[in-house]
């Protein structure tokens, strides 16, 4: 049966996300990763880069530019290359001829690309270059117009457990940023049921270091971040209009919110406490009890029994999403707090998930791993 | 001249603001300390409960039932005991005789430690016996009656910058909390400048470890805390009702606040993310000229210039207490940013800046530590 | 199929090792957990102890006095209990009526016990209490007669790599401590062939904070623990006579080690360099050319290639040992390094591991997870 | 008296070591910071590089070419360049006009400086470039022939306690290793005092991560570095070298060590667990008392009580060093074990301690910081 085994490739694989992805595909058993690339650790075996994967018959890193194509016979792609080089790729891999900036870079460049690759090979970026459904708010947070502007028209914003039909119509999937999934996951049912005031949300997020990558930079030194928190990005994070644009999807009028990240001495989790005000009578057990009922099938997503808190390591390491719901002592307000592993439901895990979903595997299918605590 | 120094004696000098009042005070020239006690850890010196503080020439820990008060000629007592013990002990200190319940006890146990203080002793406590003005809002967070309600009418709330005649008038100076130190600081000019909204103020606040003192509990083992980030007390954290107290003062009626706080995998450190809605036609930028304007000449307050977010890692080790303002992204809104040591600037620094004030020295004496970073 | 599931009791189940083990059941379909004991949280859901585990349908904990052995119909019990108190349980459990101090606590206390288990049940122990074959080595080292002298006859030091036949003829099955196992898989070979001076052998070990238990001591508080490194134990742990029983039994002649273990502010992990002074003509290219044939088809214990040198973090959350082999600069010596997670390959794993070899399972079964990395 | 104030420039003051000796200085009375120099963040203010010492009145950084170093009337200067650019600067700035290769960029390039700079201004070198005497062995371990090998005929290896004579008489000292400051504060005196085996040391060394600096590379992000332990350089560390150098020099015959490092997830602190051999007769004991007479009367060097073992938290931003000493369980052993902190009496501390010396200031001025704990 090994044939039927679907063949994976990643680009990009020598990232946090990257390495997540190998992990998970590796404990995945209806798939089989047939290349991964990886430009500035080209040639190196993954064993040299991840020495936790060392040993499991991985093919070697090889350039982006020195794929050999034809013949891989891919049934999917991962993207997790940086922001701004994901589009002209994508475009690439998805014969994409409309009328963006990249159309002549793929008729010409990557002809031998689009000839190799299947018609039916299916995408998931892990990246920022799909998530905004609007090129314009996309120039104005990435600062360059957008490359790819008709396939951003076909591309699904995977927040598996809010689009899995759109999951399955699409063969782009854009993984929402794991500051996104962590806010919108609670705020998104809350806001559908008209509970809580979509214009005044206070998110305010914690996140471990490995959300901003395996780049050297030296305010990511382990000296610039253990023993102490700061704050970053305030009212101008990229993760921003994503979540806005969920929001105002769910509200069905415009919403602005308060989003404030917060960089933690912790590898891997975000936390979110997200500040609402109730609405149409709303309580704070109302808006439990609709969490409870949206999620109450889902396998990723749970709401902790009332008077637990969530905490970031009872997720570590795993698909999940906590939610805790409390009531405010301000009157009129409610506090939801939620904890996920960035680099798996924030990344990873997630685009393992909307694959599960697209191609109509088990959804759960090698995702079965168990939080590690400590 | 060295008989002209402040006699010093430290209830509960075990714990980690203990042992921050001990070092703070072992590099000030004008005191010297005479007593310290601890129940658990008496006999020992404090060369074994504090390594980093041996050779220093300090007395043995001796338990509080122990202490010959005789002879010892306090001129200061520092109280860093646990929440709930210091009632009795401090009435006890200051001859209190007045109509609490603990008029029996005080004449009655306490006869020779009346006899034997100055009748001139100041008392600095570090615990929340103090705090709260009102007896009844102390015996709803704490669960049980004040024991010296007449003595509480003395208390100075002393949050330095803002108390420093009450200080120096004085005989019983109550240190804040560290969470209410690092939301008050930026919030008090604020409000008494009418500029934010006090009925919409959310605090979210993140702390290292050793704000919940050094009891040996399972939820502070190192399994528990590193690598993670949790919430804890929502919306029914003891240090709220302070905050809104003085918060409360500031407006000039009743203020109740969101207060959220999380525990973070570091030892130091509090930073607290506070979001407000401006009013009366202020912008961001008159918050900043505000706080600028009231810490110009503070020592140990300062705001950050524009475009630099605080972080807890640059106050860490010293007194200092640092602010950001940054312009909301959603129309008419503000957040402030503030850090702080929470064993400094948010006890024991704190408390000996007041028994400088209160005694007139000079008010930096023995707090010129730099940040120690990384 | 379910019925041929084997049933598994783990006593003392709140623990760090008790909470992997449950971990690790959950995710080996040939088990099924029927029970768990833990005293001081009886009564309460495994969730609620445990967050990362809630929502897996597992048995709530029970006291061990409250258990109804009847009916239980267990095949295999894992001991996660505290040093000292599993004696006289294995006993019981094993029906042991030898000549120890426990016969009448076992006829007297524990006859229901004794009827209602199965005669072929198998005991796991994660204690340190039959690992030494001595018994007067035991009662020097932990400080009490062994109150099952009998039973320690019977008891297979389950080093799973050099104990298969052992274990699978063993009813009572004692887990190696995970420092011993940090240090016997890179020496046992060595010194078995000859190759390194067993009377010249330096351990030093750096370990992570829960192989210290999740206990609430002082000394394990996050404050006490992060940011620093200290030496404990030095010439005097516990774990030191086990190694030497096994380097003894490996030499032919008594051996005594230098073995110094330290604390580090991790949670998972035991690193531990070995420094040997090599005999008989060896080189320490034949050191790693016996390591690597002693390990080439061992599934968890692998020798990194030259000029890597192991991570505790590349083997965290996996039943992997890696081993490093390098050359000293000192003429004639060698420098060996190991590193594994401590809660697993140094206690729940490997008797998962020693459960699958005794029971006639595949050994990887159930421990196929890769390290989470970072 | 500000004139008489000691006028001092710090070269490559942006990384951890020039941050400590920046703070350092600032606690110090008796000297004045006037050029601080960092080639890449040239034209920044210390308080954008180190937020923790903004708003202390010192210059702006510059690049090293553009100091005009005519005026500024130096009395001292201290370098914390990086490894392998200190020769020809030094060779600069102490009009050094020997054989070696730097002589004519001494006298072309740097002639403008020659002219400017006191005649009697004394360097204090951070770097390895001066550390060992043999030329040879320098190009051996460093890759590249020595600059200035007259002037290193000059240098002075200055570990403070074992080189105050030559301190005084010298216009170049070079600061020891972290790691070689560790190893020979409890080595020298006893391989002295003959009662150590000099051909039978090992030194298993473990650090925090600041040793290695504040330079963008991969292996030191957080995500790298936390929750995990790892052994680099063995065998094959620069600082075998250093400590090698004067251990020979102390037992007058070559000696060579097993060192091995160990990478740790802390910022500060260095714990070496150094593994002898007695000889002469010797006892744990005995060892113990030598050097608690030779440290008697050092400020910054303490033996431990007996039992009680070193933390690097002991000493953590301190300049302290402790040693404990221990009896090992094999025959003719003995163990020591040494912390400090590695910016402080491993690097900045250090040299201020020799700036004392040299400038005939009280030796423990600026330096009298406790160590902050937790």
């Amino acid at each position: 049966m090994a044939d039927t085994k679907l063949r994976i490739g990643i680009l990009g694989a020598s990232g946090y996300s990257g390495g997540e992805l190998v992990r998970l595909l590796l404990g995945h058993a209806g798939v089989e990763i047939v290349l991964l690339t990886a430009d500035r650790k080209a040639g190196k075996h993954v064993g040299e880069i991840f020495p936790h994967l060392a040993g499991q018959g991985l093919p070697f890193l090889i350039a982006l530019d020195e794929v050999e194509w034809s013949g891989l016979d891919l049934d999917i792609v991962f993207c997790a290359l940086p922001h701004g080089t994901t589009q002209e790729i994508v475009a690439g891999l998805l014969h994409a001829t409309g009328h963006g900036l990249v159309d002549e870079l793929v008729v010409e460049e990557r002809g031998d690309l689009i000839a190799a690759l299947k018609s039916d090979v299916r995408v998931f970026d892990l990246s920022a270059d799909f998530r905004l459904d609007d090129v314009a708010t996309y120039a104005e947070w990435y600062g360059h117009a957008h490359l790819a502007p008709d396939l951003q028209t076909e591309a699904t914003y995977g927040l598996s457990e809010f689009a899995r039909d759109r999951i399955r119509a699409s063969r782009l999937i854009s993984c929402p940023g794991c500051y996104p999934t962590a806010a919108l996951l609670p705020l998104l049912p809350l806001v559908e049921a008209g509970q809580v005031d979509a214009s005044d949300i206070v998110i305010d997020s914690k996140s471990g270091v490995t959300g901003a990558g395996r780049a050297a930079k030296e305010e990511m030194l382990f000296g610039e971040v253990a023993e102490g928190i700061h704050v970053y990005g305030i009212a101008r994070h990229r993760h921003a209009p994503e979540i806005e644009q969920e929001l105002t999807r769910a509200a069905g009028h415009a919403v602005t919110v308060s989003f404030t990240p917060h960089l933690m001495p912790m590898n891997r989790g975000i936390l979110s406490t997200v500040y609402v005000r109730l609405v149409n009578g709303a309580t704070a057990g109302d808006l439990r009890a609709t969490l409870l009922s949206r999620y109450a099938d889902e396998p990723f997503v749970a709401v902790v029994p009332e008077g637990l808190a969530p905490s970031t390591r009872h997720v570590r390491g795993s698909n999940h999403c906590l939610i805790g719901v409390f009531e405010d002592r301000v009157a009129g307000r409610a506090i939801l707090v939620s904890v996920l592993d960035n680099l798996i439901k924030g990344a990873a895990g997630q685009e393992v998930q909307n694959m599960n979903i697209a191609c109509g595997l088990p959804e759960t299918q090698g995702l079965g791993q168990l939080p590690l605590f400590p």
